[in-house]
């Protein structure tokens, strides 16, 4: 891990609405920026004119994708026309995603539209035990459990590491992807004990804040909360289980490290 | 023509950008309401969220779509999710489309999603003639020139014409969708001279404002800008066709006929 001395890392908080964006926010998205590099971890319903609030459509470095949910993906869909219809376009956007987001994405424009989207970005396929580099982000993905093929995401830039889980049921995978992080953004989804399911896809507020406590994380973020839920109970419910500091994932919401 | 006398209809633009949602906008979608029945005109990028700011996702009577491009019809999956994935679920979300907007829609869930989105919604087919009626709305399709099938709407409400183009390309069609029409709601991606292509899919502001002329509406609402342009050229142009009032399509407008 560098010397954090003087590096400065920024992530603003695209979206936290789970399953579909509610009123006045927006579905899974981050922005992440360092030494003029900017990534972005998912981007959901309603993201893109946030993310464009901040930079233009070609100041982004690259667009990493959890999973093939609409919830988590749809808007880099905008994104790619924003990149690919204005005459002369801009330098193709790098993706880096499993290959069925750009399979499902790809076909709101038709039959054609997989291969016309995997073409027209700079694509990179991941798996589960992917890593990548971009500027000075270093990311790895760790496959989590979810209805879909899930990648979390580890991101170390500037010594500072950032978790984020995408979408996933419980596995103590959770807690090795976010070991020591500076911040862990954890989905949250479900409120009060844990659904009677015979398999879990998706997190309560209270195994998000366990597995803060047992990654020894500095800050947890919850996010992808389910839309129209009280958040306070889910942040009452971690609160429990995570004694250090939550931070409350409103879209617009800029955290710094530094 | 009913008499008007008492009728209050409502239109709010939920989104007003072509091809991707610019900054802090969205792309099209308009929500129509009389007499406690509301219906939405397309659905593209960051619209569900604007949306839900006027109503629930239970209260949509139903979303009729132009055509099958995203930024037209994107986020209705949100919106079916919306109505489909609380337990115990909402009604079924009565939809009027080509049918080709549900499958391309439905991809987004896998090879099995267009099917499920079909069965999942009470979705009522559209061609280039077809006719509807939902509560106090009678919906007539008149099909327009564009990449892709597209169905500019004539809406008759309360003794009040709405018509609303999708994108077209030119064609006397257009005059005719918007005869005497109280709004005019028409796409005016292009400024300046037409472009040169031998086939055209999009109209330029000066062309919105010839047809409202030939139309005889009285009132013209330019829409689908071209992301990032100064609309007040636009204006300009279309004022220089068409003597009467040009509203401003941007998101939240409020426009009420009484």
């Amino acid at each position: 891990m560098r010397d954090k001395e003087g590096a400065v890392v920024d992530l603003t908080v695209l979206g936290s609405s789970g399953a579909w964006p509610s009123k006045g926010r927006a579905c899974s998205g981050y922005l992440l920026e360092s030494k003029a590099t900017r990534i972005v971890l998912d981007l959901g319903f309603g993201t893109l004119p946030r993310l464009l609030e901040y930079c233009s459509p070609g100041a982004v470095d690259a667009v990493f994708v959890t999973h093939a949910h609409a919830d988590h993906c749809v808007d880099l869909f905008g994104l790619y026309r924003a990149r690919s219809l204005p005459k002369p376009s801009l330098p193709p956007l790098p993706v880096y995603a499993l290959p069925e987001v750009m399979s499902r994405l790809g076909s709101l424009d038709g039959p054609e539209g997989p291969a016309r989207l995997t073409q027209g970005c700079d694509f990179h396929p991941l798996g589960p035990d992917s890593t990548a580099e971009v500027g000075p982000f270093q990311v790895r993905a760790v496959g989590l459990p979810h209805f879909v093929p899930n990648l979390g995401f580890r991101v170390e830039v500037e010594g500072f590491v950032i978790a984020y889980t995408g979408d996933t049921g419980p596995t103590p995978l959770v807690a090795e992807l976010a070991r020591d992080a500076d911040l862990f953004v954890c989905e949250a989804t479900h409120q009060g004990p844990p659904p009677e399911d015979p398999e879990r896809f998706l997190l309560t507020a209270t195994e998000a804040g366990r597995y803060a406590r047992e990654a020894g994380v500095s800050r947890l973020m919850l996010t992808h909360f389910w839309p129209d839920d009280d958040r306070t109970v889910s942040y009452g419910e971690a609160a429990r289980e995570f004694k250090g500091k939550i931070l409350d994932a409103n879209e617009g919401l800029g955290v710094t490290l530094a």
